[in-house]
């Protein structure tokens, strides 16, 4: 571990105008003051990605993937190079570099590539002189010097895997909210900022809703065990550690509540009950490119069954379609969709040593006169899909049931 | 030479928004259709680079010249990423590059690097595979992997050197206008456009103010003999050909005249006529890096003389104290500014062979009652600073004076 260095990274609210990008250029500089090595990853400003993307599609509505990450890689160049400028008008030294300068190398599914090596020689140079480093997050290259894209979200990647490989004492993710929450502070005002989660908490969390940050970098943390600090670039308050465990003062059973309102259900009723009939539906939306979450199946006392699952919003156009063909198929009967969902999560790894939270977590909804059509459970989790026009007050009595309140 | 080879160069204007990208991709690809082998240069959105340096000028009024290379070698990026989804719209295969990607190394002067050579090779493959290469204009790197920008206008030298590396049949500088003016038809109506000219006059005219195309792109192409050909990128007509030697039908003595109100006058009165005085003068100025462009002195009859010259109007008072000084450590007398000045030049090499062009210049400004301050003269071109009240009607009387006109 290199004693004193800190990746520190800036999304793209933090580096939004002038007056951020000195913010984060003052605060960086502080760090120095106080001795650490700092390499610094800085997503692009504001909505400089989203703008990107449009004037990409009024070009070409199916744009090749590799130019849309050449284009949308120019986001992450213009930050570094304005941020290394105010650290210059401090008085200090900082050089910047591209994702391909610093040899982030990855493989060629452009979009969404994943790193396959760093080369950090440039990097640990640039630290020697003393100098602050600055990265641009989000992108890499191919071994054939084409440039990639990591996916939504990648600059928290691109951090991560540099506090890896350059065996940093910590990895700071800046952001606009103070920390992880025991749920969205917009729905529930006595949320409270969780001091410490693990990685796998916070991984069923960002996949069950929770949008602080992207689920692949914290694999990454987790699988090398980097320890992350999740806080405000506009605060000098602590925010949230995730690490590989927790030590509670007290038995937390539930460590937060999500909410996730982007998907639809969709049910197949009258499905055949014979083995296979089922792999067959799934095996084509998965062939169609749809990414099915959560999926049940009743136990048939006929020999027919309804089948229902959800997926993403933006994907039921499509869902439809196929799923009408592969009905008619296997002969099923009528489908029904469903926008108008919602899935409420609890999410703890207490869950694993103590047993009833999913009866706890019925009978508060129960009790609020919220019916419950679809379940699904993982080893810390309980979810539950319930109409929509519920899912803020499912969320503030799971809140509440669990003693998370301030 | 690679026949059917052409580079084309598009600049800032013509690929301003969206629908004058499309008509850039329209037209590329009628090109190959025809069977052409393309090489396209683009230049940055509009004014995306006077933006980003209007951006870099908050953040650090000095900012770095590394950084600013960083940032503003974004613009071009965008450019061609954007017409490559352009290109593949209309259904033709096209990739982009970087100035780095396709291994155009400079030397580290960073934003105004030279091009020491370029590594074609990721071109020629693309071009074998039959795609249409669109290449970042403007922008190199260095050995070090930095990247480098290649001054004001430097597309123009990506294009010309390119098409001199690949061995081009033909290098297309598209613009706004038409084409290279007798004089600038915003002066005069009835300037008109120019077939042929040779590197010589263009270069002279671009150094005395006509802003079609970068100086230092034209001398490479002299000196590589590229034949270039300028013309509009909203219209099919030919444009204006720069080539090595002209054969025209009549015998022209003067091709082109131009005018120049960005240059401010000083004179320096009673300077002693000494040996070394002057040198002592320009040699201040020079470490200064003040660019002096004319001087004139007279023969004196006393043992003092006036000494004047001309000087970019942004650098009048850095001129002035730095001229100050030096006339104090000589013992000279006053000093004079005048920024109500003009310099109109007429550009033609007929002139080698045909004595009394500046006598004709004289008469035609005399004529108009103009009076004459500084004159200045060089194998293929005369200039005389006048007051700049009377620029326009100085330059339509030579127009007119030489044969110019439609």
């Amino acid at each position: 571990m290199h004693k004193g260095l800190i990746v520190q990274k800036f999304g793209g609210s933090s580096v939004a105008n002038v007056a951020r990008i000195q913010n984060v250029a003052r605060r960086v500089v502080s760090y120095k003051k106080k001795g650490c090595a700092l390499v610094v990853v800085v997503s692009a400003l504001g909505d400089t990605t989203d703008e990107l993307i449009e004037l990409a599609n009024k070009i070409n509505p199916e744009p090749s993937e590799r130019e849309m990450d050449m284009l949308l890689s120019t986001g992450e160049q213009i930050s570094v190079a304005l941020l290394a400028m105010a650290i210059h008008k401090l008085g200090f030294e900082a050089i910047s570099f591209t994702g391909a300068q610093v040899g982030i190398i990855t493989d060629t599914s452009h979009t969404r590539a994943r790193i396959i090596k760093i080369n950090a020689d440039k990097i640990k140079e640039e630290l020697r002189k003393g100098r602050i480093v600055i990265v641009a997050g989000f992108q890499g290259v191919t071994l054939n010097q084409d440039i990639t894209t990591l996916g939504r979200g990648g600059s928290d990647l691109t951090a991560v895997a540099l506090a890896k490989e350059l065996e940093a004492s910590a990895c700071e993710i800046y952001t606009d909210v103070e920390g992880i929450y025991t749920t969205d502070p917009r729905i529930e005002p006595k949320a409270r900022k969780i001091a410490q989660i693990t990685y796998e908490e916070m991984l069923e969390m960002a996949s069950l809703g929770a949008q602080v940050m992207q689920a692949r970098s914290i694999e990454v943390a987790k699988k090398f065990n980097v320890p992350i600090h999740v806080r405000s670039s506009f605060s000098e308050k602590p925010g949230t550690l995730i690490i590989k465990e927790v030590k509670r003062m007290e038995d937390v059973v539930v460590t937060g509540v999500t909410l996730n309102r982007n998907e639809a259900k969709f049910t197949i009723c009258n499905v055949p009950d014979r083995p296979g009939v089922a792999a067959k539906i799934f095996k084509e939306l998965s062939s169609g490119g749809i990414n099915v979450d959560m999926i049940v199946q009743n136990v048939s006392h006929t020999r027919q069954t309804d089948i229902s699952f959800t997926v993403n919003k933006t994907n039921t156009a499509k869902t439809m379609r196929i799923v009408k063909q592969a009905a008619s198929k296997i002969g099923a009967g009528d489908i029904l969709e469903d926008r108008d969902i919602a899935r409420v999560s609890v999410v703890g790894v207490g869950m694993k040593s103590h047993p009833g939270v999913a009866a706890t977590m019925f009978g508060a909804l129960a009790k609020n006169k919220i019916n419950i059509e679809m379940i699904s459970t993982s080893d810390i989790s309980i979810s539950c899909i319930i109409q929509k026009k519920f899912a803020q007050e499912a969320v503030r009595a799971l809140h509440e049931k669990f003693g998370l309140a301030k």
